[in-house]
């Protein structure tokens, strides 16, 4: 199999041929084929597209590139969850001990952030000594006790995405559907899932812009994890406004548990229940929406999440002492300048201030500042008074304090009447 | 600049600005930029285009990317001619003494042969002695005593080409209008030349199979030149049967001293004079057909010829003397099964039998014997008797024969009538 010719075949237009698709793929594991013509048919891929077919191999060719979990011999269902990544989506924080504290067995393997999307295993690592990297072993051990473990993706996992990821990166071929669609599903193949509740982020803070880009990237999703063996729901949920008030990586710790404890953000709460349910659904468990309702409403859950910490090294005390969290030292408000509603906030923009305050990374080696961060105390829809904050910034000293404060001073809205209600959940797709 | 906006910015099907073009250029030539991200713009330009003014600059900068030679000194109208390359193709070995006869001041850098198609600077090789790499001082006497020189280009001319021609190879890139454009048309400029006949082959045996392919090419390429201020006239001409009857490096050196003679093939001779023509034309000189008709009917175009094999470190008495060139020791006939008239012949299969038998090359870097090749002795339109020969086949011991013979009986078609006559130059644009 000559390169250059499964590179030609697609650049006419052709559908690729499974062992083409394979070849590719295992090509790019090995380094069998030079980086120049991994990227020219990333292109010919980016330009050309490429079926949902040619898709549902590649995600499996890129999955089978690596280690493959086989967790048949752990009880119950396997069900994961994956966002697309967002400002302020500390979802998996609550979900996985309160799918787990339901019945679920949840192996949630988690991405780190990078520009202005925050990511889970950074969150987790606030939490003083939690550790991301569980081997084979401890994550089993952690499921069979627990029901759920989160970590990171080894080195083992999908050598292939890991190759690709990064030459796309710098080759102008990230925001292609079919490779977006291969390297989110091949990391949940190699976990030994059998279903997956997928949600799909839209709007100004995430990846998908528009509505129409979030359908077709969620109806890929659905349709090659289908291809490929798993159950799949996919959500598509507004990224047009922060989800919650917490943005950095403490306060989104302090969020999620206040969540787990009932006091949570109304946006917030609702998407993990949804989210839980579908879980809870997809495990084969009766009654979902009542029984997530109960554990929520319960101590059981909260247990979990101190046990969850404790199986992987944390310290459980921070449930109920957020002083054990990094906090930043300074706090300083950005007021409204008229009383109203505000209308709008630009979460790109709450993201990178964030990143200015060093709570993200620019480039994948970056150092996180777990502390710092940005609560949004007026969301969209409440009313605020002139003088009053709309958002406290977390911050460490002057660190990027002059263009978070910038940013933020400039990506909301205020009006005197209450902006329409939008909803939070756009769409489900199973 | 950084590489990724610009593969963006073109996969996106932007027009591209002068500086990004330059600024890729300017990589390819340095290294600056790693293949990968050279690969993915080449894949972008070959599926998005660009426009005859991005084009422009693309060729200018590939121009300056290495040495430009500057012949303002020397006098006359500085003018080369350039084919896109064929079966049989020896009118540059022919044209640079007749369009220097006629007092024309032609400075020609030629290619070598590359799969099916030969190239001049290998079929003067065959010359026993003649040295195609000249330096710029004695391409200057040369073009200053005689008004020709023929050489192969230089490590310094044009990089960027080079490092580009070499990935595109293994990217599937190649077929591409402006980058085939600007990959000429750079050399030449970088030759000090002011005028330019261009020959666009079309059909089977040539680059171009189609009339609209090669019309594109030959639009772009006279667009292109006189935006980069030469004067250009483009043929198109056809390759859907060999050119003249001799295909191999031996056998085109004494065909082309035969239509010096006066004792060419009709075809190969009207081509070499409609090409002499133009090239004086450009030259201001005036009366340009009877002038190229009176040098080609003298002596003067054989001396001249004579004169710069001697000039180049070559054996002049070829021209009187073929033995001197090297011979294939074994000559074998392809009978035709049949009486009637040639009513085709593949020329893609006539090329690829003489790359068989070792006449041409599979990589750049293989060697080329230029004793073997094979003799059309009944071209197109022609009668035959059955068992008299179609073709003769000179090749060395067995090597090839079962191959060249194979491909040779199948690719000529005899029937009852005469086919109808088909034009040689299809078109000429000024």
């Amino acid at each position: 199999m000559r390169a250059v010719d499964v590179i030609r075949a697609k650049r006419d237009g052709q559908e690729l041929a499974p062992e083409q698709i394979r070849a590719f793929v295992s090509a790019a594991a090995t380094g069998a084929w030079p980086d120049y013509q991994l990227s020219a048919l990333l292109m010919a891929i980016f330009l050309k597209g490429m079926t949902a077919a040619e898709t549902a191999v590649l995600t499996r060719a890129m999955a089978d590139s690596g280690k493959v979990l086989d967790l048949s011999d752990l009880p119950g269902v396997k069900v994961d969850k994956h966002s697309t990544g967002g400002v302020g989506d500390k979802v998996s924080l609550v979900l996985a001990p309160l799918a787990a504290a339901c019945g679920v067995t949840v192996p949630m393997m988690s991405g780190r952030g990078l520009g202005h999307t925050g990511g889970t295993l950074d969150k987790l690592e606030a939490i003083p000594g939690f550790r991301v990297n569980l081997s084979e072993a401890e994550l089993r051990a952690a499921l069979r006790t627990l029901g759920c473990g989160m970590l990171g993706q080894t080195a083992e996992v999908a050598p292939a995405d890991k190759k690709l990821y990064a030459l796309r990166d710098v080759t102008g071929t990230v925001e292609s559907i079919p490779l977006i669609t291969a390297s989110i599903l091949s990391k949940k193949l190699a976990e030994g899932i059998s279903a997956l509740v997928m949600d799909v982020k839209c709007g100004r803070g995430a990846f998908m812009k528009t509505l129409p880009e979030a359908k077709a990237l969620a109806e890929s999703i659905q349709r090659v994890g289908t291809a490929n063996g798993l159950t799949v729901r996919t959500l598509i949920t507004d990224m047009d406004t922060p989800l919650g008030r917490a943005v950095g990586h403490s306060l989104e710790v302090i969020e999620a548990i206040e969540t787990l404890k009932g006091n949570g953000p109304e946006d917030l709460t609702a998407l993990c229940v949804r989210q839980a349910e579908l879980m809870v659904e997809l495990a084969g468990i009766p009654d979902a929406a009542a029984q997530v309702r109960a554990v929520l409403d319960g101590e059981a859950v909260l247990d979990k999440f101190r046990q969850m910490v404790e199986q992987q090294g944390g310290d459980p005390r921070v449930v109920d002492d957020y002083s054990l969290l990094p906090t930043a030292p300074n706090v300083t408000p950005i007021p409204a300048p008229q009383s109203g509603f505000v209308a709008d906030i630009d979460p790109y923009a709450v993201g990178v201030a964030v990143l200015a305050l060093g709570g993200g990374r620019q480039t994948a080696t970056d150092d996180i500042d777990p502390a710092v961060g940005v609560i949004v105390r007026a969301k969209r829809g409440e009313a605020v008074k002139a003088g009053e904050p709309v958002f406290e910034v977390h911050h460490r000293g002057d660190t990027g304090v002059r263009e978070a404060t910038d940013l933020l001073r400039g990506c909301f809205r205020i009006s005197d009447e209450s902006p329409p209600e939008k909803p939070l959940i756009l769409e489900v797709l199973q």
